[in-house]
């Protein structure tokens, strides 16, 4: 069912007082979904459904909603319904939502919590946004070496519900040192009396508190973990990752990239949801920038005012060559920042790349020639001078395009810059300035061949 | 460690024949980290080295390397060696190197699967490739509504060994109907003698076998599930695909959008390991059909002729134009691409877009046309009339720029084509004709304002 008629039902139902049925057509759903029809009621409605729903699925349902629903249920819960709220949520939830809110209800939060939770999440907001440590959950099944399997299972059975994996336990000594992790399948099917430490893994991957969120996505990418454990500089456990957040990470950081790459400044928040205002802000920059850069363009040209003077048809042809070349140019930084960051292409093979670049350069550059030369051949009487001029520049365009499409994210990479920032636009500003100059160098020079007077 | 390195360490064992050695270095590795540098050793090196693995491990490592090492390994496996290592292989694993090998290796492969597994090997084959079917496995656990919870942990010990996930689940009835999931979690939180089908989860999402896979990934994305159903047209259980694959769906739909909106056809395999003719193949039809279609910006621009050859000056930023029109299309179509890829923009959306886009081109247009012209004022000795043309070309091109960056890739969805067709070097290329041709009809109609003759 589509979301629109979902809550054109929840909005009926309501009005109609019809409370019961109510629940039971939300208890049916998904807690995103849930959370995504709450989004859209109004507030009075929203105050009035929400408390329909049980303890722990208000939670969850809670935690993914928008921030200004989240704001306006906050400022309606009693103290026991806060507390009770806060209580079901896990610590990265809660941690989510005390940085979207204001700082008068950050601390109607912080007075609803614990004071040992009060602490974790205090430590959780001390990492970098962009940290390991910052999308970590401090609540996870943790294990003695010296258990056996069913002092395990007791463990988990206690222990479990609050953990938001179960799957993966680690066991840590009285220093907090990570030794080992063992998965549940491990321990279902290992006989009940086997030690943890025989069963234990120790060949343990794990990251620093501080390492960046997204080496942290391309790792389970990379192995196909469930759940990852942090630890500090002393290797002490201080949380685990899971997959679900990795996921989220990798979808920000792909569109970050995506942005970046259309020269557009990274924003946060959905779409539909960001004003016109901010978007104008996130894309002025670039567009300003590239703007002032297109003069050395337009500077270039005017030196050539004779030449097109004289031959007008020569600026007919100035949008192929600036289109081709800026083209190639996104074509060349697309696979390289792509490759860059799946790891697929390293610094170390830069020499590498760069051939492959101008190989294929070559190649497209003489097929592109080619065609055109035939095309220019039979609209212009057969006029050899512009064939060869256009064929000429095509080529030398494309390897220039290409070269640079390369150069520039490797350039970035090196310089520990995001490569992404070097794509499309910026290659194709850089490679028109280069593909207009070259055009008119090479239209000029071989004009005598030609006996053409510019 | 970097590969390299570890490269390096195994070829000198191996050359000194340090076997033991050997084997314990990799026993620390994980299987893809194995794999990957079993990938870059000569065939003879890998074929003793690969000999020393426990059969476990060897399954896990044959499975993640490329499929000239995997081709190379089943030419020289002895048919017992080979049958132990498809014996280990997950079904869905199975599948994908049946996919890469050739007909004579397949049918190789085949004569040494028993004949229950060749069976479900052929009805995964029969799905479209970019169906849930083709990336599900048939290794799951199915438990009876009539088993207590400690029956259930029974079956999960005695088949839990040979399946991809345990952590969830399935019911079925007699006809192989799905009625209900339960988590391992679950499972472990209640009494041992309480009954599967009290605990089981009811309500189910799940797929149909042809659903695509980019929306099976969202889903996984969007719910954080570890595994999802996959059914057949009559509700009957067939597979389940887990998040380890959703993953991989992921970026792969990523990397597809990137190439398409820089005018790349989609390619397989990475960057370095595909040839610079394979590279070329898949970006010179697109560079063909703009280099084309920017004729079309040539035949405006001959048209005006006449204007540029009495006020050369208009020629010089013909660039500056062109440029800024292309970053601002590239920008919207980018933020309207990912926004629809990642579902938080709707067709139904069409006209919220279309307003903030053009909201948004409004207030770049501004500005942009205020810089621009202050710095026209002071280059040109206060040329207003050039101010003045420039600016009004700047606000229509940036508003038809970003009004097409949104109408092509919507158009494209109504079309059930994929958005990222319509990027960057196709909104380029369209908004070049439009912007040129705008700019000489404004500099020809507001000429006589300023006395301007062209």
């Amino acid at each position: 069912m589509e979301n629109e008629n979902i809550k054109d039902i929840i909005e009926e139902l309501l009005q109609e007082r019809k409370f019961p049925k109510l629940r039971e057509t939300l208890l049916e759903m998904m807690p995103i979904d849930i959370a995504s029809v709450f989004d859209e009621l109004s507030e009075d409605d929203l105050s009035k459904v929400f408390r329909l729903l049980p303890k722990e699925l208000a939670a969850e349902v809670f935690a993914c909603m928008d921030p200004d629903g989240q704001e306006h249920l906050i400022s309606v819960f009693s103290s026991r319904e806060l507390r009770a709220i806060l209580d079901e949520m896990y610590v990265d939830d809660t941690v989510d939502l005390i940085e979207e809110m204001p700082a008068n209800v950050v601390k109607r939060i912080l007075a609803h919590t614990p004071q040992e939770t009060r602490h974790q999440i205090n430590e959780i907001l001390k990492y970098p946004d962009d940290s390991a440590g910052s999308m970590m959950t401090i609540e996870y099944v943790d294990l003695r070496k010296d258990m056996t399997v069913s002092e395990a299972f007791e463990k988990i059975r206690k222990t479990g519900l609050d953990k938001e994996t179960i799957y993966t336990c680690y066991v840590k000594d009285q220093r907090r040192q990570l030794l080992g992790v063992i998965t549940v399948k491990k321990l279902l099917l290992s006989p009940s009396d086997a030690i943890i430490e025989d069963l234990m893994e120790t060949n343990i991957i794990c990251v620093d508190t501080y390492e960046d969120k997204e080496v942290v996505a391309k790792m389970f990418d990379k192995y196909d973990f469930l759940a990852l454990p942090v630890v500090d500089k002393e290797n002490r456990l201080v949380g685990i990752i899971t997959v679900d957040d990795a996921l989220d990470v990798i979808q920000e950081e792909a569109t970050e990239d995506f942005e970046r790459m259309a020269a557009i400044l990274p924003s946060e928040g959905e779409y539909l949801k960001t004003s016109a205002f901010k978007h104008a802000k996130s894309r002025i920059v670039w567009l300003l920038l590239l703007m002032l850069t297109a003069t050395f363009t337009g500077m270039i040209i005017n030196r050539y005012e004779s030449a097109f003077k004289s031959l007008p048809i020569l600026v007919a042809f100035i949008p192929m060559i600036m289109g081709t070349g800026g083209n190639s140019g996104s074509q060349s930084a697309t696979m390289v920042i792509r490759g860059l960051s799946l790891d697929e292409i390293r610094l170390g093979d830069f020499f590498k790349v760069l051939f492959k670049e101008a190989a294929v350069a070559i190649l497209c550059g003489l097929i592109l020639a080619l065609v055109n030369g035939i095309r220019v051949y039979f609209t212009y009487d057969g006029d050899m001078y512009l064939a060869t001029v256009l064929g000429v520049a095509l080529i030398t365009t494309v390897l220039i395009a290409k070269v640079l499409g390369c150069l520039l994210p490797m350039g970035a990479k090196l310089l520990h810059l995001d490569p992404a920032l070097m794509a499309g636009p910026l290659v194709t500003t850089i490679t028109d300035t280069c593909s207009v100059l070259l055009y008119f160098i090479i239209a000029s020079s071989i004009a005598p061949l030609f006996g053409v007077i510019l």
